[in-house]
């Protein structure tokens, strides 16, 4: 199999050989409806409880605060929609370079009355602080703001965000989803009421994750059911997935600090390279996720410089995946203001665990050429 | 590892071998978004397109009608709460022996004006069809009625129910959850406009089903954001479990004929046994599903005898495995008429692919030793 060099980590990881060993007894003899009891039952029953420890120690969280979900898309869309369902409705604030899965889910609320208020960020992508505290003198009744960022890698400074949110008498929830692993996600010194952490961003499966959630929270479940997660999220529970993910949270927790060293090497080497070829680094001035880059070029497209790396053998994404089918140019950045043409020219590498200083250097010759002959033409076209 | 004789398959089914195999890839070198616009981007949405082809042609329906969700519950969730959400408030009618996630999903419909009407069964379990007409007679919006029972393993005749209830103006859709590669499932025969079917009912991966929908029903997302799924799930596909649950589908659909010779003469000959047993089988006399017996003893209690056989060996269930942390009796033995003390003896025994007569013949002589022993105990005690 041709296998392309893979640069795009934020979209999704390989799974961890071992986890993937560990989920492998479940998709065999270990098999199991949780809720049987019986043999099969309770031995799913158990690995259950142990991932759902698992995942609790890996956020500082208790174990009963853990509902898994399908994923980081449920996860959100159950804060937002779970609360509200148990609410009057009211105001609801995300930040302007939330996942579609935030905002789309808090402007679903629209229809039940809710009233959706976006809080901008600066030129670098950062909250900004006078925007939120605006925002947050309506007061709002649910708060969501991400950790990190999945285009530009972004950091919030989550805590004092959430204090001031809660003050004024919101939940507030965050999208830790692309921050686990790479830097420290702690429920309790983060002081908000709720977190999604989704497995397949940290080498664990796709179709599990979880909203960690302070019981004072009170959701209406999105799925009814036979009252599996505590009522809050019925289903047969996705044994093999939830092993994995529970090991891949340990494995991110202790691989974190090993893991954002070589990263931070990494991406140094990338960006000085990029900076040669006069490329923008899009929030360059702010703390970042360290193996993430996100740039263009002035004049070139974004999605034909990443075709064009792919046929060279290079996974690098335009935009974030999530929406790359969308031609759009990326929400993230015209919240940062900049202008659309720029946008559309901005590329996303995503580093791994995998990742070589070699594979970096190469990407650096490759992306040189096509420059070369992208720019040729269009010196030729003007 | 202790391997007890596992006959709690409408609990959940061992994944297929073949299954395990064909999804592997997908947890190893295969990984890869498929809304990502590279090599394995690609990759991961010609695997997700294929198995869209064989789930819809397992259910005889168009692909472009297949929405992959999370699994069965989900599936239901998303077409009741889906569709109301895009209705003025009306009636939702569902039969009364009803999985939970149908039964609860409509039930919280209630809170936003909905009415909830409970389509009554008769002493078979059989939807009683003066009751049935009495509750179309108010025209409900939404009806749900499930084509094979997990619990008594009862048939329905859905496609004069759908016929009846369309004609009324409502959207009508079938739970095949339990049904899928048991008996004919075919979504234009039935006449339904929607139904739902689940991975790890049929050999497949647990955490994937999907929702088949008429594009002429209008239903909003429980879970918003990238929008996957044509806008109607979002969230990261779950590759692995998509391919594994599209060969499910497939590997059901051919194996069905002979599946089901197999099971008849098991489940004649485990029939027979427990009719030498005194034991009343439940809905004996009407269609079920080949595989599943749910029966009683008087004056046995059900979880105690399933905790017997549980150490001699044997998984079975007592009530529906999705409620068995849940010590009320089977709501469809309440529905049915059956006395509540009668209910409360119910075990079921669900036997699949892998069954052997000698199993089943085991099977009998320590249910004899084990009900001496417990009529001897209650002979003592009276
Ligand atoms: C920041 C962020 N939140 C949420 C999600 C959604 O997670 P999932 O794909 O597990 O539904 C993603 C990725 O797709 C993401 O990058
Ligand atoms: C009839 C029926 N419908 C729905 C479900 C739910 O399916 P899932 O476990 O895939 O959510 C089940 C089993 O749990 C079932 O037996």
């Amino acid at each position: 199999m041709f296998a392309p060099v893979y640069f795009d980590h934020n979209a999704t990881t390989p799974l961890d050989p071992q986890v993937r060993e560990a989920m492998l007894p479940y998709l065999g003899a270990r098999f199991g409806n949780a809720s049987s009891r019986h043999e099969y039952g309770r031995q799913a029953r158990a690995a259950i409880d142990a991932a759902r420890a698992q995942v609790a120690a890996a956020v500082g969280a208790h174990p009963t605060e853990v509902i898994f979900t399908s994923g980081g898309s449920e996860a959100n869309n159950l804060f937002l929609k779970g609360a509200a369902a148990t609410m009057k409705p009211g105001r609801v604030a995300v930040s302007a370079i939330e996942h579609p899965c935030v905002r789309e889910a808090a402007k679903r609320l629209v229809k039940q009355g809710w009233q959706f208020d976006e809080i901008g960020v600066d030129a670098q992508g950062v909250v900004d602080e006078a925007a939120f505290a605006k925002v947050m003198d309506g007061r709002p009744r649910l708060v969501s703001v991400m950790l990190a960022n999945n285009e530009s890698g972004v950091l919030q400074s989550i805590a004092p965000l959430a204090t001031a949110a809660r003050a004024q008498g919101a939940f507030f929830h965050t999208d830790a989803v692309q921050a686990l692993g790479k830097v420290p996600v702690d429920f309790r010194a983060l002081g908000v009421n709720a977190l999604t952490v989704s497995g397949h961003k940290i080498y664990g499966p796709i179709g599990v994750g979880a909203l960690v959630i302070d019981k004072r929270v009170e959701v209406a479940p999105l799925i009814d059911g036979g009252g599996q997660e505590r009522g809050l999220r019925s289903g047969t529970e996705n044994l093999a997935a939830i092993v994995g993910f529970g090991l891949a949270c340990e494995l991110a927790e202790s691989r974190r600090a090993s893991d954002a060293a070589c990263l931070t090497q990494l991406k140094a080497k990338l960006e000085s390279g990029l900076g040669g070829l006069g490329a923008r680094v899009f929030s360059a001035g702010a703390a970042r996720l360290a193996g993430t880059s996100f740039f263009a070029f002035d004049g070139i497209d974004g999605e034909t410089l990443v075709g064009k790396l792919d046929r060279a053998g290079f996974a690098c994404a335009s935009g974030s995946a999530c929406s790359s089918a969308n031609p759009e140019p990326s929400k993230t950045l015209l919240a940062m203001g900049v202008a659309p043409e720029m946008a559309r020219g901005a590329i996303r590498i995503s580093l791994g665990r995998a990742t070589t200083d070699d594979e970096v250097g190469r990407f650096i010759g490759v992306l040189t050429e096509e420059l070369k002959r992208l720019r040729g033409l269009s010196a030729m076209a003007s």
